[in-house]
């Protein structure tokens, strides 16, 4: 009983703090997006992509979280892109407070997108608001069709669903219509994107979707 | 801070009641395997062809843990093997509080093996004892190399590794090596298994690993 009021507790704590980071990042025009997936679902190489991709055409830079390593902010520097860790321990998500704490690292007013790669978790990143605009949950074909169902709160809390490793599809007995079936038992509103971060397939929706986001926010910015 | 010793408090209360668990277990002869993975790394596939494998050798029983759905108790069932399912809803992990109020429902004494498959997630479930004999950590190879690094506290608990998906290595860039390295830095007594699922490569080994330690278990019960 007590624990469950402090973490009701920490959770309106988090969200007070996360709705004052969206005015701040309303004000300074960048699209913030936080990326949410299990462990292995490909969120660091699809940024990788992401950045290669964009670089010329957006600012962008990324805050990357894990329990341990610089391993992930590594690999998004070396795309090209400025980026930041922030080691959870044994922490199993990020939270508002922790992106507070290091967004001085980051010129945010010189930003078009900051990407926040959340902890691998299916589950209590979904509880954590981060000021983002959306939450965009990626998945991978090899883990399964039967996710929606099981951990409806990563889908609820979704506002893009990327299907990646579709090049594995083949060698799985994942079922796209089933999935797709199970994701809109969960949420019918939710979109859904198939892609491949090996072949490349499908890649150039997502980074449309980027784009266009982008100059929504720009031209239309929420407060 | 507060905070920090209330969840304390709970981990210790939590291992309390893990450690009673434990003596009942040993009372009543049963091997108990607390299975951690991320979502979809295979640990119902896994059990259902335990199960099927070991019928008549030996008596089976499993707790499903999920956020949602009886799916994965149904298809243990299928396969021929009691099972029990606890919904957690919103939570990210089993705890010994949970596997004490479901026991009864099992006949643990005439039991040699129950088996507690966790909430798919590699971070929360490795700091809750459930009075296991043995913690086996699944992780398929579509996941990564990487994450024995970036998932440290899993790998520490664990007391057997069990790599999954061995039939997909050839479409991924999983370099098995490098991820036996990266275990040994974090780890270095921590076995391995190698299997796939699919092809039931190397599943003989881990049937006859659970034969093994539910022999020692009958002939030499912990305390």
């Amino acid at each position: 009983m007590t624990e469950i009021k402090i973490q009701k507790n920490v959770l309106s704590k988090n969200d007070e703090l996360a709705a004052e980071l969206r005015r701040d990042f309303a004000r300074k025009g960048v699209l913030v997006l936080n990326m949410l997936s299990s462990p292995g679902s490909g969120k660091t190489t699809l940024l990788e992509k992401t950045a290669r991709a964009l670089a010329g055409k957006l600012r962008i830079a990324a805050i990357e979280g894990d329990l341990q390593t610089e391993r992930d902010a590594d690999r998004i520097r070396a795309a090209g892109v400025r980026a930041v860790q922030i080691n959870t321990g044994r922490g199993c998500h990020l939270d508002a407070n922790m992106i507070a704490n290091i967004l001085p690292k980051l010129e945010v007013a010189e930003l078009d997108v900051l990407f926040i790669e959340n902890v691998g978790n299916l589950v209590c990143p979904a509880a954590f608001d981060l000021g983002e605009d959306f939450a965009v949950l990626l998945m991978s074909v090899t883990e399964g069709d039967d996710k929606p169902a099981k951990y409806p709160t990563a889908f609820l809390k979704a506002d893009l669903l990327v299907l990646n490793k579709l090049d594995l599809q083949p060698y799985t007995n994942f079922d796209i219509e089933r999935f797709r079936g199970d994701v809109a038992r969960v949420k019918p509103s939710l979109p859904m994107l198939q892609v491949s971060c090996t072949t490349e397939q499908g890649l150039e929706s997502w980074f449309q979707w980027i784009e266009r986001k982008t100059k929504a926010k720009r031209e239309r910015p929420r407060r």
